[in-house]
């Protein structure tokens, strides 16, 4: 195993245990993150495993066509998911697809789901949505999947959940859980009333930028550390 | 003990704990299941026991008439929903009687519990309604939810839960689950708006089937299993 | 110490602890329990005290003054609430003082919290309300709350919580868990419909009943127990 | 280190363990504590680190102009929360900036954070706003805040969050979930009907004092503290 393909396995290993406990994977979901300077791609199995014990060592390595090259466990039937996207959009390092709560709210209704926190500025906008009634199991579903995605940061899957892309894992991370963080914001708002329309692109200045994204994945992650191995990252009022 | 008997006892108990930890069994439900190539019901027991930590030997056995064969505790109040079930659909292995939260909310509401997600296409479409404000205490109330319910994947009871079958514990256990994350997402959705109708049909052809159903409890049991008895079940890519 | 108030100690403790557990005294609720075949009140501290780790030894003993006979620590402020309505209601053996979410929110609305669930029935109907803008920390208060409460089995607190009665200390418990889950489900019914209207004497004549009420305080204090002390109650099908 | 300072620390420390076990303080949140007879303040790092475990080596010492004293980590990013407010009035003794989730769906509606608790009414009614769609990362926007704030307990901050005040960490800390407790339940409340108004003034009387600060604080410190060091505090019916 190549030290790339090794720094890759505990990164998505943590960022996927992360993600777990947030409940944002759960039973159906899953993240690939492409193993620098390669085509290869790691992806986490899907087969019913518990997500927030997930070991490096569970992960599936798959190349450009979604043939498992090593891992103890095959890839997920949605694998389609990820091999497209990775392959229609080279500056992408990690694809995730996931069953979040409060953004599948958004997934069945016509309104659009709008930003209207900070962090959810790093989203850009609205998503777009894919309306076909199905899995994504075909490589065909898959090139769907990704017209509607286009060169947006996630797409709406109608009726099943959502698909969130990023230059970096870090960026992944930090946009699945903003947003779900939105999502449920929004939802609460509309509940009981009209919510004052945020300026996003005004917003992104602050918070769509890789330093927070890093401190957000860290902050998660730092949950699970010990204490003594707690890090600090991301931007303070020294590094202003 | 027969081995079916024995295997059966682990399965159910298993199965029991699953629903105990997602808060789908709670004070006042119970699950039976068919012991294989035989008249005879293993029925978890009610009497405030907690189901999160039911083990095989805590289960009762009892034949078709509700009489209990084996087993230190006492078959529910509420065992003529399993017996007179069991009976009318010889081609169920499992009833399970629930207090589920969510699905609860439109056993009191007029509007049906439409589905709206791909998972929730197992239950064929918006379960039927028994309407009366008693406990199934009698085998009358048993044939006359029994009736409600007729050849369907289960049966909304108002004022109180729900009752969901299935022709093996997997399927009993997959709609149990799937009813329950459909009726919240319902909810959620109707609560600002208007849901965008789904092709139960179609979305059926990818989601109800044995082994998305294997794999569902296999999920729930492996969050209690220790990480070197985490088992991989279901569909993948390569299995495709 | 007698007997019968060691015996007192004990439920109440543990009956306190179920109800920290489940999030329904929280900060500023509090139990008392009548010490058999005396005018002894035993009643849980307020002072900041975390009720979910309640010991027996932790409990006050009151006469029906409010005057501290026993315990480390004083009587909460809002004892009057005690006092007052244990006299003037001699049947009852245990009174609670509960901020309990879900019932809270009809406390501060006009709209009453109709019976919408079979276990709800215990509870008789709508609580009448108690309207002023106080905590009750005199005599006075605690006269008018008596008042406001009349043979009900409990009072909603306007802008404040609950007081609920039991002729039992199991009787008071199943009443507190059923106002809460019946008000939780009536919220989320009138989120989004109107609830079909329950007839409250006939869900009342399988649910409001000791065995019932014994079975659910047995319940939430098996989830404490050991598994080799779990304790089976209530009513079975077996002793129909 | 002054035993100024080391009691200081001890107690943001263990109020920012209690904010991060309630779901307050979260991944973007902090707390300072002005160092009593000082202009020195204390502050809680931001960088990712977990509030729950929180020690009190790692805050960091700033002075008023937010230049880092003391303390392994940089201050965090938007310190002129802190500083500008501490400056503008020295009689606060604690600032926090919290994500609260409730409150801030209020920040996003123009309906006013209506008081319809008792508890609520240390807040002295409904709270201010800051409607700047940025981080508060320089003076400038510090200063717009504390304009913003004026003399308010506390300023909901649009798209964002709330900042919270108190004359004591104690009232700081009492006012920050009063808020929350408040902002959940009116926000159900609104959900289905229209509250019934408070008397603030009148409710006030009996819930805006020390004692209660003080018991509210010592309530979620008890959750951590051994049986043994647990400590009772606040109001009782013997010291009425």
């Amino acid at each position: 195993m190549t030290p790339a393909e090794e720094e890759a396995r505990e990164r998505l290993a943590e960022c996927g245990r992360a993600l777990g406990r947030l409940g944002l994977i759960g039973l159906g979901g899953h993240v690939s993150l492409r193993i620098r300077d390669s085509d290869l791609i790691l992806i986490t199995p899907g087969g019913g495993l518990d997500k927030t014990r997930m070991r490096p060592s569970d992960l599936a390595t798959i190349d450009a066509s979604g043939k498992r090259l090593a891992g103890p466990y095959p890839p997920p039937i949605e694998t389609p998911i990820h091999t497209v996207v990775h392959a229609a959009r080279p500056e992408l390092a990690s694809v995730a697809h996931l069953h979040t709560h409060w953004a599948t709210i958004f997934s069945i209704l016509e309104e659009p789901l709008e930003i209207v926190l900070l962090p959810g500025a790093c989203l850009g906008g609205p998503l777009p949505t894919f309306d076909e009634p199905h899995l994504v199991t075909t490589p065909e579903r898959g090139e769907a999947l990704s017209q509607a995605l286009g060169r947006a940061a996630g797409v709406l899957m109608r009726w099943h959940g959502v698909t969130v892309v990023g230059s970096t894992l870090e960026e992944m991370f930090n946009r699945a859980v903003s947003l779900e963080d939105n999502a449920r914001l929004l939802w609460e708002a509309r509940a009981i009333g009209k919510p004052l329309p945020l300026d996003v692109a005004q917003a992104a200045k602050d918070t769509a930028n890789p330093m927070v994204a890093e401190r957000t994945l860290n902050y998660y992650v730092n949950l699970e550390r010990p204490l003594d191995q707690q890090r600090h990252t991301g931007r303070s009022a020294e590094r202003r």
